[in-house]
């Protein structure tokens, strides 16, 4: 709901533009004596690093993390550990090039905001999209590192689950090769084939979308604050703030118009100590709160709108014209976007998870 | 973000149960001076209205709405005026049968949120769903009909333009339609084709899903305030707070992973006064600033989870049962979500037109 | 900071004009299955109500609330309990006399809102000052009823320590004496004095200021949110907000300033489990933190404007004129203000108590 | 009511620690294309900074400002500029001397927030008092230099009006002097008084409290936000939020309360073009809406905690101790408060202005 900010008790706000000093991300909130590590959070920035495989971007940066608040170490603390005030953390553009903007800087990308960033502002920083960079996303993912320290039990993972129309086949799932492959994606036949893919449309001066789909199991029951802070709606917001971003479904997703009632609902049987259900069609939420179940979200990404072939376009003067986005970009930008998926995941739900205990007294339902 | 508001500028509270004696809205923010009448808040409330198909539940409900606050009215005001203080609405509940609701109490319903609401709160108002019914929509539509009030320049519509896996053909297309059918919906001969088909469902028992879109044109360019208040993360986040909703896309929406950069990047030319879109891929929001383009919003409403058929479950007590959901339910929920959808839709827009008016100073962008 | 609406996850939302049909607030973010009774919130109310000795104004209400959903009751609750979902209540005006508005209508009242309202919004419902009457303070009453029951361990009373010049001797100091005279005040002599002092205010057909101070005891160590969010920042936002206050202290208040640094501070001693206080200038908080002692607030209300001795002021076309407020007005509107500021005092701690346990985990602090 | 987190349209957030590397601010929801300098907020920094004049801590801090984010030049703007993104600050922290904490690592020292940030968050960063040490208040400074930005119309000063015991002659009163003498005061003869009376105090090994007044002129009527956001809530909020403020006042203030209705009301006359009031009791506002005269607030500071005499108190072990705190501290902490009171001043001030144009549409009230 605000601007820069994300998250209601943990709550994050971010800062910087793609070709200034740094970028950063201040977390406010963050229970106190959490166990934290600059390298935990560093391995998640690298997972989402530019320059990693021929299928992104080439710009390098080193998106070193530092943390210049919120975290104390003495010889009585067993390590360094969060405070509970605010956790400052800042990285350094290092691979600005110096170029020349003139182009950028006369012309509207198709695809890209820098019609409607000047349109709202009457100003922009066009070096490199500014503020709209997806180089905000790498504050996200240090945001997000901090926010699985205060959610334990829960595990968030995610994989590429579709490259242009190509998805992968569910019966290869399998977790363990999400870091096996440059997709971060589950099934290793269909990394397989999207590398291919993927040279064709880069050769073509082309992109492609994609679709990510992110998992968060051990999630209890009872997280999630209905009506408009349903655990749902948190995600939906979370994910389509991601740049490029246009769709996002839970569970069943859009899929669930054409389902029928008798299919859809998921039925329930009696466990050892607490019912459990025998499908996930509501993707771990009812009625916007976690119902114990993985909680499942997709969202799909659009094709990178930075190609190497000629777009019709016009300059800030309102004169037709072409463009051709020369530089470093991703043919399919969806691939980095599972870590980013990742870590808005782990925010919304360490923000649920205290906003829970906070009106209940409880870590989950009443049966946990 | 709120549990039960929604909004930052234009922002508005729900509140009451199925089987409570009333509901209600609080709109806090609207303008003041805006002419304004019961009469058009109470039209769009009967559209929402139950019983006025046999495609929809047979429950009972005025829905009449009393206005009892934040407006005046003297001899110098010209009518009805909203007066910059908090606007009250109420709609009270004049068809809770009396009835016995020990097996509403004793089982969870598969597919509604009967067990998470208790695992939550650990109490709950199992009557007609208690604060989960969708009666609660009613409110939103009373705070969508102010909202309209405040951005007199844009038209918001909406379709059902899918049911179950029958989708429209666009070829038809005309608005005009949409209040000629129970169903709300721009293509006449899908309307057609689903009185049938949706007969049919209710006759087995069953009940099915939909998809509506909901458009607004007249937006101009500047709308949305990146980067978490994104045009598109707030109507994310307002079509997923409706009940049973599962999935929102904007213009290309989960279709945008299957596309190119070629194809989806809307290309640009100069126009008499001011640049134009050559397509819509984008849905009017780029980098989560509206574009001035309509802005194109699908959401996907899973099928009623209340039927006739038996669905297997468990007792508060973790012991397998069956149910039945005897009732007046609707076999399409879907259809209802139109109205709602669209009052959603303006509620984001109201609420970020202020916000930009706010920040800038201006009502749309630099051109305009 | 909200227009409307007080708090962060113990939010209420008030509404209502002085004259319109009803006024209400909508308590949200309240915990699950507290035992609430409809008695206890009217007991509050009826302290704060109008006409309940010649020192307040006759305005006749009954000030009759109804809670209109967030509850439930059944054969299983023991009792009725809130749900955990908005809480809706809802009092009717019903002393609103037919008369001639038209002075109040054309000319500003001076010490009023009048002229603000009419700059701010260009329309205002005069009618007894419409949104910016005390009256609203019943909303507040309310909420803090509902609030109290959230904090069950905490005793939060209230007395005038000053009317106009005359402060109560604090050697005289019983809590047991402010039900027992119509001042809410501790010190009986002072009591005494002030009923004498008042007649005669009242009949110079005048008004005088007086002094609220607002006491919680048994609040833990570890309540309030550094550093915007202090508890001591809030309770000045809540006090302030009360209408016709000017000046809020937290222990010390303003004469901190006249002390030295050896005198202020309060020093601590060990005691049995925990550190004590040998004094307390700092009224409880120290950081904005509580520290166990009793937290002491106090603040000033200024005189009622509403005299009936003629006043300069302009019409509404900014010519000048004469007014005498006529009606139903308090000599000291301070009187009635001892139960609103213990209802905000309820309302900042049990919000500050839901954001520490969401926080951290713990509902006090580490010792306790 | 956030914790780091101040304002709605207008937001800022802060971070950082007394002795960590560096502390900031972030700055969301500035307007765009507003000229900036750093110099501008150099300035303002450089009035608050430590180490002026012998009454101030001799701690040494360049309190060098870098702008990270938010701003943009290039050939076409004029200079620097807001672009309307989050303006991110950063200062580092240059003189924390490597020292022995041990002393105030086992110790609580009375009158800090040293107890109670342990209680609260059971760690503490304790060197120079962490996140509770005024250093903080750098990040308000920065912040309110670009608020002041936003309003260029409105005039903001502030006076020391009270040390210790001794308060200024207003009839000395001239807002040329502040910046002549080491108090920031307006009365040149109080300030001379002072400097005695201060450099006893300080050779005695204690401390004083003081009284800071702020005034900003050129307010238009209009500005404010009733119930909740009423604009003197949020200076209470805002003043309250500084570091060992007990006290706070607008207008008449406490004295509010000894007044009579026939002193207090400000009566109003008809000007040229719009009313005006004999007299300013009010402070400027009234129903918490500036009605265009001065906002005059007052606010009452601790004396310094941190004295040379020894004081009682507990070690973390809950063992009866004393401390003397050594090192460099200010004999009076009011001094510095000046600059900050302005600081907040301006950022609630901006912020409102945003509110009302983004409700009203107008910068100021009907007339305006």
């Amino acid at each position: 709901m605000s601007d820069n900010s994300f998250g209601r008790l943990f709550r994050f706000t971010t800062w910087g533009e793609s070709h200034g000093p740094a970028l950063g991300v201040v977390v406010d909130g963050c229970p106190p004596n959490l166990a934290i590590s600059i390298e935990a959070i560093q391995r998640d920035l690298d997972r989402r690093k530019p320059g990693q495989s021929r299928f992104t971007t080439q710009r390098r940066e080193a998106d070193e993390v530092r943390i210049l608040s919120g975290v104390f170490e003495d010889e009585r603390t067993d390590g360094l550990r969060t405070t509970g005030t605010p956790i400052s953390m800042l990285i350094e553009n290092t691979d600005q090039r110096s170029k020349d903007y003139s182009e950028i800087r006369d012309k509207y990308r198709p695809g890209h905001a820098d019609f409607t960033y000047h349109q709202k502002y009457g100003i922009r920083d066009y070096r490199g999209g500014g503020r709209s960079s997806a180089r905000e996303t790498a504050a996200r993912v240090a945001a997000g590192a901090v926010a699985r320290l205060v959610i334990p039990g829960v595990t968030i993972r995610a994989s590429l689950v579709q490259v242009g129309p190509h998805k992968i086949d569910y019966a290869n799932f399998d977790w363990a090769e999400v870091d096996r492959n440059p997709f971060f994606c589950a099934d290793p036949q269909a990394a397989t084939f999207w590398a291919d893919y993927l040279d064709g449309i880069r050769k073509a001066g082309n992109s492609v979308g994609a679709v990510i789909e992110v998992v968060a199991e051990g999630v209890p029951p009872g997280w999630g604050a209905p009506i408009y802070g349903k655990l749902s709606s948190d995600l939906a917001s979370a994910m389509m703030s991601i740049n490029a971003v246009k769709g996002v479904e839970i569970g069943a997703g859009m899929e669930a118009a054409s389902l029928t009632g008798i299919d859809n609902a998921d039925q329930m049987r009696a466990g050892a100590n607490a019912p459990y259900f025998l499908s996930n069609s509501a993707g771990g939420i009812l009625g916007g709160i976690s119902n114990g179940d993985p909680i499942v979200v997709r969202f799909a990404v659009k094709p990178t709108s930075s190609i190497l072939t000629p777009r019709q376009t016009v300059t800030v003067e309102n004169e037709d014209t072409d463009v051709v986005t020369k530089g470093r970009h991703d043919p399919c930008v969806g691939i980095r976007a599972v870590p980013i998926g990742e870590a808005m995941m782990a925010c919304v739900l360490a923000d649920h998870f205290l906003r829970h205990r906070g009106q209940t007294g409880r870590d989950g339902g009443v049966g946990y």
